[in-house]
């Protein structure tokens, strides 16, 4: 999926929230428990109750490896499930690899190969060999590791150089590994008061950005200083949508949550002139 | 395991050879191949032939996640096999992990506490709270990575501000994370000349060194710069040792070549003073 095919697809449903199916199995309602996957089973539901206010989903890989081969036949299952009945929605894989390039290509092939997301998270630590074997899967993206929504983003994303901070070091090195096409960055909602210094140097590439809900982000700051004339932004929600509820109605509660996010992206995306 | 056991190991054995296991299905000898498991079959006879000149082994994740559910329950299988037959052997996840608390949580469990792994790598990037989640897990490390074996190392990892390099300010700030009974750092074989600098700030901690054999770095550089008064050093080959032959008689000649890295670590340790 290129940049134009996921603006269309935030056009068409007036929507750019990424629901982030960080679904653990302690947290997920005891009525599911007794089924055979009751992750998949979960995640089924949710998919099918929210899936026309979101443009992405985004599995935490963390949340599917700590139940083993299990939780990876979980993982492969849901995203077979997005890709095969919502064909147009973006699947990114949350798992915030990066290694030395031999190993690298590993990573894309049991994540962009094998399975069909369409992204991958990648951490920026061990720089250009360690993110280009991901460029090279046709048709997918990197989205690096900016600036994060925790609190230990500030031991180093914000070391400075000559007036340059990290993150904006790896933003200025790393545009030129990829493209608009094939790289996004994280960037934690938390930050927003950042996000316009971070536009000046990526106008053009799409944000992918955790840290609303939960974790405090606001959605007006990161619309308001964000968006440019593709929307360019991805905003994720997990817990706040798929744990809004644990008796039998989660799917139905989740929905509606994910309806007033939409319904306020909608008001941005207006205000902007993108809808 | 501690410090101290970690250090007898080394003295009975007169080695700090950890062997990584990147066992990659399409490197391994295709005598293998007609197996249930391949990969287990080709681990288990590589762990089988080189135990006796090794401290310790590291799986590379990616090497089995590219194999999905099946490379996870191969991942498990290896690393049962070594704890149950050879459990003083010190096994370390090479997963280059690091997400959010809640997430590295579950990272934790995956690797320190579903399987018997003594250690885990983790990407510094995120700071703090990504990476403390691990080091709750009793008896269990943290393997941060400072300084990688790889080009795109220099993108990043020497951003300096006021003369202090990302890597010394990894090492700096994160020497307060944790200890030298839970933290060790990941150093290149191929930045021998820096670890002089790197001992000023860790004097105590042990450092994971990749990079000799295929990737160039020399062992007596490292343990000339590297190794303190235990040691210090767990010094990693891979590709050298587990794909040095490719016929049916691959483990004796990984045998001999682990044999060969343990004749010189010997020299060094002998040297040194600590056999």
């Amino acid at each position: 999926m290129d940049q134009s095919a996921l603006f269309e697809n935030i056009v068409k449903k007036k929507s750019y929230l990424c629901i982030g199916l960080d679904s653990e199995l302690a947290k997920i309602p005891p009525s599911l428990l007794e089924g055979k996957d009751p992750v998949f089973e979960f995640n089924r539901r949710i998919i099918d109750a929210t899936h026309t206010f979101a443009v992405a989903y985004k599995p935490n890989v963390a949340f599917y490896e700590c139940n083993g081969a299990v939780g990876w036949n979980t993982l492969e299952a849901t995203v077979s499930y997005i890709k095969t009945n919502y064909p147009d929605i973006f699947v990114i894989a949350d798992a915030k690899r990066g290694d030395i390039g031999n190993t690298s290509r590993m990573y894309a092939r049991a994540f962009l190969e094998n399975m069909p997301c369409d992204a991958l998270t990648v951490a920026p630590y061990m720089g250009e060999d360690s993110v280009t074997p991901f460029l090279s899967c046709e048709d997918k993206w990197v989205i690096l590791l900016v600036l994060t929504s925790n609190k230990g983003a500030d031991d180093f994303q914000y070391h400075s150089e000559d007036g340059m901070r990290l993150f904006e070091r790896v933003l200025n090195v790393s545009r030129n590994w990829g493209n608009k096409n094939n790289m996004m960055y994280v960037v934690g909602a938390t930050r927003s008061e950042m996000i316009r210094d971070i536009r000046k140097l990526v106008p053009d590439h799409f944000l992918l950005v955790p840290g609303i809900g939960a974790q405090g982000g606001s959605l007006e700051e990161i619309s308001m200083f964000g968006m440019n004339s593709r929307c360019g932004l991805l905003v994720n929600s997990s817990r706040g949508i798929i744990f809004a509820d644990n008796t039998e109605n989660f799917d139905s509660v989740a929905a509606r949550k994910a309806a007033e996010i939409q319904t306020e992206m909608q008001g941005y995306l207006l205000k902007k002139g993108l809808i």
